[in-house]
């Protein structure tokens, strides 16, 4: 079983050591090399990886593909989306942070229901 | 301070008491609402908190917008990835367990570095 | 028969027409509202219509969903980013160029290949 | 400037032509090899060319980047999407004929709108 100390946090650290400031070498590291290249090359694959997720549950919904492989594109898209914290100096903390805080707000479900309604209506 | 992966688990724990078969009521609950809706409900979150992730990021790269943007952004994002997996029997401890894994795979860098190289030759 | 250009050039003169500076209502126009609340509005459509599209399409490949749902999807795709387009000053004429453009430039899909078959090596 | 007779339409002949079933060769042509590799090939492409056109968009929101990025990322997203229509039998005229069978129901615009402004209460 994975410790509940934080593989998350953990792979933040790898992530901002890959930073050229940290010395992180993009002929070395492929981290270093998406942070070197800047913003659109892992926002580039955050979509990438969002539309390969989709189509991975797409293929469960079927009845096809591998459980396997809708983890593996959604651990994808969010080990991208901590590439693109880090260069904006951010955080999963921060990513989660923001998740207890909205489940400790009691009334967020009804909020965000009370606007899935509307929206319905716009559909 | 909580740490990432009890925070994850719990939120887990929520979403999955939102599902039909344990009395999720899709007219209290947002996520007991996309679950009864299915797939294209909840992916087209997905697709759609991409699209804003990116442009908050984007936002933040030209010195505009507000890190407080991209972090909701991204806790969107994985809210919704959360949904997907649990409508999937999945859960963020497979996705974080999928993390260590590579992590723990030393030679992993080197070869999605190696990958990375010869895709940016046909770029 | 109508043919194609005709009317991606009278949908793109509509959309110039909504334009807030010339005169189009955000209280009256769908469209004229979008380029009034500028590129964050229509862009997340795009990529919300993004997936719309990928989903009826994974739906079409399992012999679900119809045909016509995934004409739909790619219309709506289509129109959203003519609007983006008009924002900026552009049109379809002008994506239609630059597709007459490539298409007229004979070794194009060769170098797509080469550079194809380069990435492949690197999934 | 661009004949008005139809480069779409041209080029989902091409696109016709490069199937497997018509004697596209993988080896040879970069769609026959997308055709030939099925649906997650050019699906994934047009979530990653949604992602490249958003980005374009976003700089020149900034004033940086160049317009005919942003031309070229829309022609790259609408040829990929026309792969996706002719793996389903489907072509760019269908697409323009909803398109143009929208733009005749006089109601369109209002109706979008008032679900606009539904969705709106809900965002």
């Amino acid at each position: 079983m994975t410790n509940s100390t934080d593989t998350l946090d953990r792979l933040a650290a790898v992530i901002e050591s890959r930073k050229p400031a940290n010395g992180g070498d993009p002929e070395k590291s492929y981290v270093a090399r998406l942070l070197h290249k800047g913003p659109d090359a892992f926002l580039k694959k955050v979509a990438e990886e969002t539309g390969e997720a989709v189509m991975a549950a797409k293929d469960l919904q079927y009845g096809a593909g591998e459980a396997k492989a809708l983890v593996g594109e959604v651990a994808d898209l969010w080990f991208h989306s901590m590439i693109a914290l880090a260069h904006f100096g951010l955080s999963p903390a921060d990513v989660v942070a923001e998740l207890a805080r909205r489940e400790g707000l009691g009334g967020l479900e009804e909020k965000a229901l009370r606007k899935a309604k509307a929206r319905e209506q716009g559909e």
